[in-house]
């Protein structure tokens, strides 16, 4: 069966995210002056076979571990949907 | 009222993915050969202040279109939360 991951790898809390404070004080310098945080993070999105919907998850659970997140400083959630 | 939006950017159909062709070889390479296809984009979450409801939505929807989002070669598509 095939299925569509869909995964959002963010930083964890405390890890200091310079690309948001830019973005919030890019949008602040757009007049968007009510804006009081912005965090960055990635988004993924994954064709892949699997037998079912439990090997599905345990599959696209090991690609954020091994190479779509790094465990240090991210964390990662993530969607399953079968593709018809 | 305090709202948290969460955006999600991605490419545009058609539009060439090379970081989504390199993630999607990695992961070949770490014996997920079942990866059909991977495509990458961009995750914001904004905290922002806004009257109600339909002013967040314009708020973001603005913000999006001026700066988050590449209008030319990126969508975008967004959920929109009230913070306590």
């Amino acid at each position: 069966m095939k299925y569509r991951g869909k995964v959002v790898v963010t930083l964890k809390s405390g890890v200091f995210d310079p690309q948001g404070v830019t973005i919030k004080n890019a949008l602040h310098s757009l007049s968007f002056e009510s804006v009081e945080e912005v965090k960055t993070g990635k988004f993924f999105e994954v064709l892949f076979d699997a037998e079912n919907d439990a090997e599905a998850e345990k599959l696209l659970e090991a690609m954020c571990h091994q190479l779509l997140a790094n465990p240090i400083i991210e964390d990662f959630d993530f969607s399953l949907e079968k593709v018809k």
